[in-house]
């Protein structure tokens, strides 16, 4: 069995492994203050081109969005997003659990448009009853959304001049962001990222890391006594070395980039294969993430080789799935893949 | 300017303040631990035709809400509501600031159908990823809904089986609950609520009283400990004979009914005189809420002398505006409301 | 049997409840837009001397206390309190079901006292590990403290002083303020409260009102959006003028102190009838809350006749208990009190 | 300069790092269903004695705590803890941000008796006033505790009798729980944890691993549907097989004992140099942290070659101090503190 069904089946690339090894009984300060995790913040400065963000490293996802949602929300306010956002289908009610609703708006590649946005802020300040509302504060983004669909560059102004004019708070959510920046007709980068969002993360634990989220404030407003908030929610690492050590594994020699554009190439292969085999997509993708839409036939027989997600049923005989590439995947692995796709 | 927006304009129905003044100076127990709180909660569960079921008084309908929710569900679980339902749009995320998720289900009419219930819960468990979505636990249905529909008893009885199948809380907002049980097309009563529903309260604010809202739980291992929350939210009254009072004024002599059916009436001639112009509405209701779509320039003629709810916009020249009777409603005010309506 | 347990053991003051009366049939707006709200909240800022503070009514203490401290603390932040201070205490964990801890300090007398204050700020910024620690952000003082001990105000005025260097808020709950500013040895007022704390509220439910608490502003970047919150945790009225209309009657001719300086007064004689007996009291205390240490065979043969507070046991044979006035307590029932501790 | 402040100072002992390096690349189930995670809860099950019990692994002990107290805890139910204990003073109110009180308990060394729970507990039930106060349900203890001290079996067994007497949950914060069994004057094993307590973790991340706690609980009733709330507290950790082979590699061979019983035995020797030099100490403790007494000057001096934690002044000329060992503590660096101590 082979798997393909997600990003995390593996430990850490073997980079990243030897910087945890090389430095295993160094004796470091504990909750994140160490060198590493300084020297892995200045490395993200770098890369985004300013001093001015604030950079906390995470275990994982789910706590990052909910550590920095409580953080920077008051008890009435939410969090605008799309229906498929991570926050609103797969995190447990983790923003809910915090006190703060997650509002809703349909989006069928998983995307918010500015004019949604606008919309939905319009919306609450003229109607009459809007005290009795939950007032959207922050908008919550994916890139690549968790359909595998990415920002361009002019979107994500756009969205973020509505915040600004609003004074929305503008989050996105980068759990797979390496594989937006390097996919194919993306146009963004960490500078435009760290100039138009308030915050977002780069994602670790997809891609390539053990563990690990770095969270980039670049309002510094929002970041006011942080810590407490990443200790109260259970988030500060004792050993916090260990989330410095893989970010500097991770970004001293671009590493971060070269495994998503490896990832996304070898993605490529298998979305090709569908092409040629005449599959439709449920969401375009140009990421490790691919979506097509096989017969439940084929789908039965690569079962038995290959572990893929089910993604959802289209009709009696055809069913989206999702085959996701990683730092690991084996080259010759997706060619058989490729090979059996073909022949199916 | 003639009040027609919502049923709470006024203070209390004469006999419901006359049993405030006369008992005035009488020295009882607080916290709700009085005779009369006792008394009324006795009225309760004969109307009801059952001695097995808690009642607690609370002051308004979104303490109500959000105190027995969060008595009754563990973190991970939410509630199914409609998109519509009062918990979802009107309460200012008072159920998430408890820690709890609504799962909205579409609904044009404000009510849940059994199979909505029962395809939301199959599709969660069956769900291979259940474990990383909030569970869904509690059945939120409102009678009247939201934009005045009712409930048959067969579909009530319907959502309960399920409920009961599932495992699933069923718990009905009665803000208006007497609007519902006395209109035209009703089938329902106090009984079979009280049989099918795990929880439900009575609404008293928008229905005679000067405030005060009846939870009557059936299910009482539901009820365990119910008090502390009940403190704990806030919803402790010192006074708390003032809500058993007015429930027994409300109940001895069923002028809860009294006023339900009369403001109904009304409700129906300000219906008919909208039917007989040719005018259609947002949603059929037999309550004391009406919900005309009507020509704007109407509208704003009518505004001159009556306030109402502007509801919606329908398109460019139409909207769904709300007019609402009450226990205070004047009958001359609504011959003078008709006889505009005719006239414009 | 007559009740000096409590001093909201009966209904309302008849002036209070005439006014509810007189306009009960009126129209008003709901949600405490209306007319009578606005008129409450105006004779407040003059009788605290400034208009720039913000004004809202609540039907109980809890509510107001968690709405308050819900609405300006953020998730780290905790409230400094006397470890007998009400939200310490008696709200069945309230303030930590909005997410707050209470921070509680020793006090025999439930008084805060300036270096105290002091003392638990700068043992927490000091703290090496205070990240890894509630921050102090709020003080919560009563006056009358639970224990019937009132402030003076310079001891108010040092308070005042340390929150400001320190950045913290302070915060008066004055579920019985009217008794403090009536009581003998006060020398606070309405306009100094106003000017020393960030906010305090007026309590109606125990003088005189049905019910009802006027929470007082005075920093109002505390106050921004606060009607949402209000919404938030079901204490938005919808007969909100039900409020405005009791704090209009308490207020527009000084009835509110009336009332005070009346219990207090009777009070008085219960606490001389006491020390001519050569009883101690738990606390000194000149407000209308009395707490004697009497023998038990005394409250044995008391309680035949008077129903008073339990309060805690002193020694085998003595206990605490406490005797409670109020608006309503008859000349007469104090006389036989007196005359039955008097041959006690 | 050689660290002794903590046992976190350092990376994984090195059978953890090789179980983590030799099985990098193998592919397995994410979110804590592999193969490794299956295998680590057998081997605690093994240690235990005991089959009917479930295990989860987390990252670190506040997540732990937060996690367990809020899928166990209904809202108006709180923890019994010592003044001292960690979700008292170090979790910067997790546990309140999870809306439950934690009850402190006065105690010199942190541990908590069977009478002093079973006082608190029925003092609250026998309070009038119960409803109005937070309702006891869980009684969280430290083994050791934060000051060094340990439970005997008998302490252990009388305090859960009275949990089990009053319906209490007994949980034990297990973060070093290594040392406290391996200790001088122990008599406690995980057979008699399992068997006398609710629920308890076995800390890692202080005892050898780079980060990991193992959640054991006995009482199965408290762990339905515990996946879903560790997912909502951010807990569930995607490459979960981290956690599971760093316990395989603990428990497989009893590494984590041999952990213990070493940085015991190096503490050991601190303490006897301290002991030899007439120092006293703040709590007596057998296990891996030491909190001599000793004078500023002699610390001030030792400042300059070791880290130590300060714990607390005093007297003008002493404070308390902890020294701390760890499975990376080195021999040679023990016996430079011992003499330099010695010599001081």
């Amino acid at each position: 069995m082979i798997r393909f069904d997600c990003d995390y089946s593996e430990g850490a690339h073997p980079r990243v492994l030897a910087k945890l090894i090389e430095t295993n009984l160094e004796q470091t300060e504990g909750y994140g203050l160490d060198r590493y995790c300084k020297r892995a913040a200045e490395l993200i400065r770098e890369k985004c081109g300013r001093q001015d963000l604030d950079v906390h490293f995470f275990v994982g996802g789910t706590q990052t969005n909910l550590t920095f949602l409580s953080a920077v929300l008051r008890p009435h306010q939410g969090a605008l997003a799309a229906e498929t956002g991570h926050i609103n289908t797969h995190e447990s009610g983790a923003i809910e659990a915090t006190g703060h609703k997650v509002l809703a708006l349909r989006s069928p590649d998983g995307k918010l448009k500015a004019e949604q946005v606008r919309a939905a802020y319009d919306g609450h300040v003229h109607d009459e009853t809007h005290e009795h509302m939950v007032q959207p504060k922050l908008v919550y983004i994916s890139n690549p959304t968790e359909n595998g669909a990415i920002y361009t560059k002019a979107e994500l102004i756009s969205l973020s001049e509505v915040c600004r004019e609003k004074g929305l708070i503008l989050y996105l959510d980068g759990a797979r962001l390496g594989y937006a920046l390097c996919a194919e007709g993306n146009d963004l980068d960490l500078p435009t990222l760290s100039r138009v969002c308030d915050a977002f993360y780069i994602g670790g634990t997809k891609a390539g890391a053990l563990f690990g989220e770095a969270l980039v404030i670049r309002n510094r407003t929002l970041g006011a006594d942080f810590r407490y908030i990443l200790k109260q929610r259970g988030a500060m690492l004792a050993k916090g070395r260990l989330l410095g050590l893989q970010f500097v594994a991770l970004f001293e020699d671009d590493l971060y980039f070269d495994i998503a554009r490896r990832a996304n190439r070898l993605a490529a292969q298998i979305k090709d294969a569908c092409i040629r085999k005449g599959y439709g997509f449920l969401t375009p993708s140009t990421t490790n993430q691919q979506f097509p839409i096989m017969p439940d036939d084929v789908l039965r027989k690569l079962a038995e080789k290959y572990a893929y997600s089910y993604w959802q049923r289209i009709d009696g005989s055809h069913s989206a799935v999702r085959f996701c590439t990683s730092f690991a995947t084996d080259e010759d692995a997706v060619r058989r893949l490729v090979s059996d796709i073909e022949r199916a």
